[in-house]
């Protein structure tokens, strides 16, 4: 492969060059062919984790912000400019899109269908141009044996979709929005993507006094329906994925969090034909930690695929910042690996680069920076889950379900008169003599050392 | 009756005695016996509005915050003091709570089983005490016509419900909330409860590391069967409600929300056993208006009942206070009307003065606020809805879909091919004319023009 | 003048034409020429209020955001596009410009440099550019006779800005800075501006790790002091005005919101020359109120200009949306009046439309709400005033401190020693007996009467 | 000394006995007597941190909410109650403060004087019962050697401070204040505390309308001058502290952040006389992080003492939990240091467990975990200087400013003409090649190796 990047290939070192992460140019944490087992299943760490370049912030974005424009600078710019209404140009970037991936090794990569190529005057049109970059796409996948984790479309950039797709009110937009994930589950097909995803950006309201909730809400439950038969039609297998988030860029997205998306599926008889794609920055947004959103959607059966990115707690908006903080890493790892991994999904790197990061290199490092650290936090869940930590803590705190009046009670054999005649007469202080503290703070310091022993030993060696 | 209070009977003046809410002591928009019609329906404001006095905030509630001790001056005192340790005064407060209603004009009220009694040393003992002021209760009832509108369990405030009630780990606390729960049932058949409340405050998880969130909400859900079966056995007909809530006290409450909370129903198979009771501070806790929740419980057919209190948009915890937002009161009533009014909920003060209103006459006028400004936003609501204010800007907003493309989508007549076909080779400009602007600045204007055209008269005759 | 628009010039119509806002076309509250006497100044509401036309969002805004492109549709544009790279089109659009202002009947206008015409290569090809659209200004000013209300340089849009303009730790960046200001304070100079603004929008840290806030923010106080100084030389005498926001585009601005920016101004000297101009959406991030901080910049001299926008208390952005809110309006309108106005402000619609209000007319229903919203505002505090509504309240609450030993330490007469001796002996009771209510129930409900009496009758006349 | 706990003496194991923090029962990172050098200064780790035990969480702390009572189980308790009504036990739990310092190995404690003693009928018979407390304090002092780090009045518990302390509309009420913090000036004195703390949690308003800021802010100031100037007169020199905090109890707060302290502080000629006691919780509710309020704090000369808590970012009000996370311990450790440690102020648990964590051992646990958790941060943090890790990004980021334009400008050798002749011909492209990337993603990875690193040695050995 011809040399696109100043960057040289990224390899395991396991903490063996400091602790300057620019210096050291490797993984301390992410080895791609050690082996893990989870469940009685043993695969490589590349192969639990699946991490997967985004097409949209890793090859189009400039870093423009509301108040500013772009800063990035990339070696496929020409004269400076990524000129995307250029369909030569467009193709031409796929190659970069392959190498970085091979420097990195990584095996995945995830796109919408406008992250490729520009759009033409007519759908037809704009079909025609996807298609050229697909080809290109095509052609790549082949010859490096990457795989597409997912696709999606983009009913949200265009100025059509500005009151929704799906939920448009307007039929025409609705009927472009139907005809262009049409076309894109032909790509998915196509390309065999893992999982197909729809994130409902526009798919919500400003107001409620100029929105019709309901009917929008009906609309886009028969619009997922007939993107099934489609699916159905042409025997895509991919698993159909939705990706919560509370506002942003509406005032407020139907698909608010994972419950609220449980909601919407149950409510419209689609819950078997969907799971959920989550990400860390959403679930702040919804009020939630990540690895709430993760539990809950696991315990549903629903958890597909993940985002590796964050957010800032304190900050409202959505800045898909490179994954960096420990704790979150090894409480979502903990759920991944609770789910058995994702077989349809992956770690998808939904996140780009600080706005002052602007330089090429930065990108290298924050890939490098988010794998390592959810490769970190993989292995402390793994030991954690080894030494059974989490599972001790609960089996004991509800042993008291296991036997006598509680276990009647969770084998459907205690009534509301049984617990009445249990405990009516028990006092306030033999009842109150049952409970066990709740130990959140030695639990929290026994965390911090886990943490700490895990990765420590990686720069002790 | 005898007179416990020194303040007037409150009566309908609209607007005669000026802007002086304390000189004028009378309501200037609820007009109690004043007929309204809905959906063909004709009934007094009274019976439409059906207000509801909440024992714990009005009767008990001393204004204690987590920083100071209560401030509250109650003319139930004894030596300045509100003793809920003595069964004796407990029944006492009972005819003082029955003439406050009666000095406003409300013909409902609403309680927790340990707002009316003191606890004892065992449930039996605690059931006699409570048992006890629900004979005055009774008493006073048939006395005087009012009525329970709703009644619940506190599974929070004893330190036993610490890490839940029907979801604690700790199976004799279990027993004891069933067992609880059983006997608030048998009161409600007995007072003829319209409705039964489970508001699970302590249903949740201070942390993910020493839950099983899993076996905690198997929990619930087989409690509410439970508590379901036993209404059925003891012939109580009253409607079950969920009150959602996101977090306080603790950090992540299961039932964050209306659609978490439908979630939630669905998986359980709970959904047609319960509706939902909302609150407005609960609403802007989740993120969410007030009108969201309203609005989207009423689409689901989960409209239960209301709480009629308001919040603080940028404090982060429960002030319940007294509502006293117009926009916030009509566009609730908005879904209340269109919802057909609450059968069998009402429009409940969840709702406490600010710690530094500590006189008694604050807490009537409080009460006399907030019927007047939801009866003021139930009257620019009934004129939106008499002109057809939103349904008209709604009808036009998706008109493409009652015919063409858009009404044989809504007939289920078009699938994706088809929008294909229709869509391929316009251009994007003829799309684009299709659209209509949101014009939200321009009806929000509009929606103020409501509210001081409907309100202002009743000053200016 | 010739017509660039087709919409009727808007007149005081006093809510003869219903509640319809489209339908009516002109000003139920703004009556330009009706006289209100302030402080015994009498001048006409046009006079007192001075509403101001921003150009950034008015004519530059598309409504492009995070998520998508533009949609605004304007008669200036080109072939549907607004072409900013073309000097030609810059001209042209001033005259649009002056035409919306004068179809509105306001007087006043704000702009940033980089809103006017195209950058070039150089500063010295930039500058060039800007001087040639302020010579059309400077002509259209002196043919119509609309003002300057205040002009600001944009040091956040350009890439190079990305780390600050005043705060860039690149002195490359820094001197552009500088010289661009120069020439801002040259054009101030040459149109009369009546104040000078300085938004730090880039003046902050994405994080502590990589920003010595100290070596900028003594910069940045250096950075003033020049401004100053060459205002001095030039002999520009306008008002110097701060704006604070708290976030946005960076994590964390330096001038946050109205304190800490007088904390910044008494810290590095610079007290005497600065003012503020608030803005209501930037208060609500800092989680203040905009009445909080009109009241806090007024109370200590520094209210110099006020944005006439608002935002939405559950969105962490800004949204600039224009007002609505009759409670703000009335809120931020008293601390106007008791500021005696704005001699060298006004209210500057820092404010855009919804996305989806992408038509033209959209534009003139938005400003023409949030002037009447305004102006409503306006009436209802003036009424407030006129009675001492809030006025009596405080001078009644306080009155302790009018004599005895509250006005002996008012008057530097009491000492701890002397406050000891009066209060040693008294029970608690009797110093409780002091206490008046707060009373805030019945307070915000009589707000309310002031709102519906005072608007209302407008559309009853 | 008396066996008052069933609980070993803490002692520094570092990493010995493993990674369960229950079972070991040692500190992995605080050494007590390990000297450290910051400065030129050697000290002990015990000198430097002067870890503090905050008599009202530790020792009258009973985890009540605003919805539940208190859960606690103390072996102070008669009786199962901590009856703080009766004098005899108040001095009683002296003695188990005493011993609880003891057994962590902790040096220093704070309190309030309403912690300590009940209230009397008047401040004279409450004056009283505090000093008898206060006698037996002193007494133990004398016998072990601990220190006062600081003591302070409450000014928010009691109902008359409804509407505050100092900022009270009530003459009675500011006089008891007054008289009250005269004694505790004297209590400070008298013990040789090290600071004197004023948090004004009832310094603020509920409401705009019923408060006049500006008489009350005025009335603050004097009494702090007052304060002063009696600790003057009785020769008491500890350092004066103001303890920010931007609501809860009020809806907002005076002191609301570090800048707005500072401005009060100028604004009334105070800056002189106070220094700030920050808190992490308190940061957050101020939408800061708590290293921004360190940093910002240090960098105006103004940090005086730190409060070790911490909060939820996604929780609203106060939560006051023991520290656990090692990104904030550090982050806040390295301004510590950078201040040459705290000179009159230290490390104060105003940090309580959680409400299920009810065992007297989980206090235990609790204070140990947050002393690990900081002394770990402190061990990063001095690692991170040693090898100037965030030095050199700053020397390297900011070097333009040391020589050539950059030098002249903060030498007071440049104008703004001077920039203009600089730039004003120089091209975009030359500009912008001067700026270096922000780097963040690399600098955030290689801080994990550190905490990594520094860390995880201690469990490897």
């Amino acid at each position: 492969m011809s040399e696109l990047f100043d960057f040289p290939k990224v390899e395991f070192i396991g903490g063996a060059k400091g602790l300057n992460f620019e210096a050291s140019k490797g993984y301390n944490f992410y080895n791609p062919e050690e082996v893990f087992t989870i469940n009685g299943e043993t695969k490589t760490m590349k192969d639990w984790m699946k991490f997967s370049v985004a097409y949209w912030h890793t090859m189009d974005q400039r870093m423009v912000d509301p108040f500013g424009e772009g800063t990035a600078e990339r070696p496929w710019d020409v004269n400076g400019v990524d000129d995307m209404t250029d369909l030569d140009h467009a193709i031409a970037k796929v190659d970069y899109m392959f190498e970085f991936m091979d420097k990195l090794g990584v095996e995945y990569f995830a796109f919408h269908d406008r992250d490729l190529a520009p759009e033409g005057n007519t759908l037809a049109e704009t079909n025609a141009n996807l298609d050229a970059v697909v080809d290109r796409i095509e052609e790549k996948m082949k010859e490096t044996g990457k795989k597409l984790l997912w696709n999606t479309s983009s009913l949200f950039t265009n100025k059509r979709f500005m009151a929704g797709g799906a939920t448009t009110p307007f039929a025409d937009v609705f009927a472009y929005a139907a005809a262009q994930v049409k076309h894109s589950l032909e790509i998915a097909k196509r390309l065999n993507s893992e999982s197909y995803v729809f994130w409902g950006g526009r798919e919500g309201y400003e107001s409620l006094l100029n929105t019709d909730t309901k009917r929008e809400l009906d609309h886009i439950a028969k619009f997922f329906k007939l993107a099934k038969l489609y699916a159905n039609e042409i025997g895509y297998t991919g698993q159909f994925l939705l990706e919560p988030k509370p506002k942003e860029p509406t005032a407020h997205q139907y698909d608010t969090d994972v419950q609220t998306t449980i909601a919407f599926l149950k409510t419209y008889g689609l819950e078997n034909d969907f799971k959920l794609n989550l990400e860390g920055n959403h679930a702040y947004l919804a009020g939630h930690t990540y690895e709430h959103e993760a539990r809950f959607a696991r315990e549903a059966g629903m958890l597909g695929s993940l985002d590796a990115n964050m957010g800032d707690k304190q900050t409202g908006w959505d800045i898909d910042e490179f994954p960096n903080d420990i704790y979150e890493a090894t409480l979502v790892m903990y759920e991944f690996i609770k789910n058995g991994g994702l077989p349809t999904g992956g770690l998808n790197f939904d996140s780009k680069v600080r706005r002052a990061s602007f330089k090429m290199d930065d990108l290298f490092y924050a890939h490098m920076a988010g794998m390592d650290v959810y490769a970190a936090g993989f292995r402390v869940a793994m030991k954690m889950i080894e030494d059974n930590f989490l599972e001790n803590i609960y089996k004991e705190r509800y042993s008291s379900f296991d036997s006598g009046i509680g276990a009647d009670f969770e084998n459907d054999k205690a009534s509301f008169a049984d617990f009445e005649a249990y405990i009516l007469n028990k006092t306030n202080d033999e009842i109150f003599s049952t409970i066990q503290s709740g130990r959140l703070e030695a639990i929290k310091a026994t965390l911090n050392n886990y943490i700490y022993s895990v990765l420590g030993s990686t720069f002790s060696k």
